[in-house]
C-alpha cells in the first residue's frame, strides 16, 4: 500500500486542544479560546429558527450547487450566480482550486507567512510552492511578480493576511495585475474582508468583471459565525467555475449549512454589530499593547499578531495556565509573537490581564 | 489559466432535478422521489432534539477528528478508535483514498458498472481506471484478480453493488484476498450494508483485524437517514489512516453532522425498523416485477434494478409525468433498466401503479 510519493514530506495535521480538555487538564472552570479567529458573538439569532424548516429533510441529499443560497448571495453581492461556487468551508474551495489547477511541473507563488492550507494543497497536488517573504508583515507584490515564471499557475494572496492581519490596497493590486502575465490566476482570499475598515482595501468583485484571472474567496465561518456548519465560497469567471465543478463533490455543501447561510445573509444588522464591536476590541487590545511598547502589525482583521519579545511558546503556556488559549507564533514563523483573536470586551480584558502578569507589565484598572 | 490536463476529459457533474422544480414544471402537487436511495423514514426522532445542544456553538469550528463520535462509533463497531476516519459523507472518504494513493502511472481495478465516484476520483488523480465487467450483475472477483498488475494500487468493491444491488460473499472475498498481492489495497464500500439480510455477506471488520489491505467504507446517509448532514467514515489499519489524515481537511466533518451521528448511533431501534421495512418493501416490489415477468437482480440494498425491456429514458419520462422520480439506467450502463429506491409501502405502491400504466401491465388491487 504505497501512498502518493509527495505525501512523504507531509506532516499529519495536529488539531488544537479542545476547550473542554484544557478545562479538565488545568482544573479551570472558565477558559476562553482566542485562538481560531472565531466570532465571539456567535451567529445571528435567526439562524437556529430557520433550521427548523430542515428538520423533516435530514434524509435528503443537499443540492451541491446550492441554487437557493446562490441566488440570494448573488443578489447580496451583485454578481452573476453562475460565477459563485460553494465549498465545505473556504478550506474546501482552496482544495478544489489546487486540485483543478496544480499538477507536477507547475508552480504557485505565495507569501512565506500566510494561511498554511495553500502550501499543503499545492504540495499534495505535486506542484511547487514558491515562497516570497512578507515585507514588514505585508505581501510584497513586487517580489511576488518577479517570482512568477512560465510555469506559474496561481498566485495566492490572503487579504487581510493571516497571521499578520495586514492588507494590500486597491492601487497595489491593480499595479500587480498590470504586470502579471495572462496565464496566471490570482486567488484573493478574503476570509476576513467584512472586518476591514481601511477605504484603500480593494474592490475585487468589481475588478473581477474586467479581469478573469481573479478568484475571490470568502467564508461564512468568520463574521457570520457559522464555522460549525462549514460553508464558504468563491466568485470567479464562469470558465474557472466550470473547472472547479469538475472536481467538486456532488453533495459537498451540506443542506443545513446552506439553510444557515441563507438566514445569515438576511441579518446584516448582526454583521454590522460584529464589525463595530471588532473594531472597538481591536483598538482596546492594540492601545494597551502600544502602552506597553509591544509592536503589532496594523490589523484589519479580527485578530492581532503581537511581538512579546519573549519565546512565543513560553508566553502561550503562561496564558494557557490562566485559562486563555491564544495561538503561539512559533509554528507560524514568528517565534516571539502571539496571534490573539479579538474577543468581546470582557474576553479582551481577561486576555490583557493575563498577558500583563505573564510579561510583568503594569495594567491600569479598566471599567468593567 | 490552464487546468490540470486530466480534467479535459471530465464532464461537469449534472445534478438531478429538485423535487420542487419537478412539481412546478409538471403542475403536480405530489411527487415522490425514489431516485437517490434516501431513507423514506427520515431519521431517528431523537436527532433534532440532540442538535439543540449545538445551537450555542455555531461559531466554533468542529474538531475534524471527531473524538466523541469516534469513541462512540468505536464501541458500537468494536474496533479501535484509531482505525476510524470521518469524511464529509463517504464521498469525501473516497476522494481522500484516491488523493492519498493514486497518482499518474498507477492503476485501480473496479467494476464496469458500479458507483461512479471511484472512477472520477481515479481520473482526477491522473491514475488509470481498469474496468472489469460485472458477471450477471455481480463483481467478477476472478477477473478482477487477473486484472491486477504491479502498478495496481487499489481494488474498489461496492458491496452491495450500486446500481445492481448484488453482493459478494465472505467465501468469495476470502478467496480473492488470498490471491491478491500484498501491495494492493481493497476498498470495500459498504454504504448499504445495514440493509443486507444474506448471512453469506462478509464480516469485513473481522477480516480487517488480520488483513491490513482492507478499507471498509460506511455512511450515515443511508439507513441512518442523515444524507443532509454529510457524514461517512472508513475503518482501516492505522498506517492507512495516517496517510488519509495527511490529505484530510482539518475541519472536514462538520459539527452538526458529528452531533447528529452520535444521536443516530444511540437509536438502533430506528435502524432495525428501517431494515425490516426495507426488506418488506423490496419484496413488495420484486414480487410484482416477477409477476410481470420482468427480471431484476437479487438486491440486498434499498433499491432494485429492473429490466423494463423498453428504452430506460422513455419509461423514466413516463413515470416522471406521473410524479414518480426514479433513476434511468441509461447513464448507469443499463439502457433498458430502471433503478428504483425502496420507499415506504405507499410510495412503493404508487411506483408500481405508475409503472403498470407505463408498461401496460395488469395490477391487482392492493390493500391500502
Amino acid at each position: 500500500m504505497k501512498p502518493k510519493s509527495v505525501l512523504n514530506g507531509l506532516p499529519v495535521y495536529q488539531p488544537g486542544k479542545p476547550l473542554e480538555e484544557v478545562k479538565r487538564e488545568l482544573g479551570l472552570s472558565e477558559v476562553i479560546k482566542l485562538a481560531s479567529n472565531e466570532n465571539p458573538f456567535g451567529c445571528s439569532p435567526r439562524i437556529w429558527e430557520s433550521l427548523q424548516e430542515e428538520a423533516a429533510q435530514t434524509a435528503l441529499y443537499p443540492e451541491g450547487s446550492a441554487p437557493e443560497l446562490r441566488e440570494k448571495l448573488s443578489s447580496h453581492l451583485g454578481v452573476d450566480p453562475e460565477k459563485i461556487l460553494f465549498g465545505n468551508g473556504a478550506d474546501e474551495v482552496i482544495q478544489m482550486i489546487a486540485r483543478a489547477f496544480m499538477e507536477p511541473g507547475v508552480e504557485a507563488v505565495l507569501a512565506d507567512r500566510t494561511f498554511p492550507r495553500y502550501q499543503t494543497q499545492i504540495v499534495i497536488e505535486g506542484g511547487e510552492p514558491v515562497e516570497v517573504p512578507l515585507k514588514e508583515g505585508v505581501h510584497d507584490l513586487d517580489a511576488m511578480a518577479q517570482a512568477v515564471t512560465d510555469r506559474t499557475r496561481i498566485v495566492w494572496i490572503c487579504n487581510p493576511n493571516n497571521p499578520s492581519g495586514t492588507i494590500i490596497t486597491q492601487e497595489q493590486l491593480e499595479a500587480f495585475l498590470a504586470k502579471l502575465p495572462e496565464h496566471v490566476m490570482v486567488v484573493m482570499d478574503e476570509a476576513y474582508f467584512e472586518y476591514v475598515d481601511d477605504p484603500a482595501y480593494p474592490d475585487t468583485l468589481s475588478l473581477l468583471e474586467q479581469d478573469p484571472r481573479l478568484v475571490v474567496l470568502r467564508t461564512f465561518s468568520k463574521i457570520y459565525g457559522l464555522a460549525a456548519f462549514r460553508i464558504g465560497y468563491c466568485v470567479a469567471s464562469e470558465s474557472i467555475i466550470t473547472e472547479l465543478n469538475k472536481v467538486r463533490e456532488p453533495f459537498n455543501a451540506n443542506r443545513i449549512a446552506q439553510r444557515a447561510a441563507r438566514a445569515a445573509l438576511e441579518d446584516q444588522e448582526f454583521v454590522d454589530h460584529c464589525r463595530k464591536a471588532n473594531q472597538a476590541g481591536r483598538e482596546q487590545i492594540q492601545k494597551q499593547l502600544e502602552e506597553w511598547g509591544l509592536s503589532s502589525y496594523p490589523s484589519q482583521a479580527n485578530f492581532v499578531l503581537v511581538d512579546t519579545g519573549r519565546p512565543a511558546d513560553e508566553v502561550f503556556q503562561c496564558l494557557l495556565q490562566k485559562g486563555v488559549i491564544v495561538r503561539s507564533g512559533e509554528a507560524l514563523g514568528y517565534p516571539t509573537h502571539l496571534r490573539v483573536t479579538v474577543g468581546d470586551e470582557k474576553q479582551n480584558r481577561r486576555f490583557l490581564e493575563a498577558l500583563a502578569v505573564c510579561l510583568d507589565k503594569p495594567l491600569k484598572e479598566q471599567r468593567g
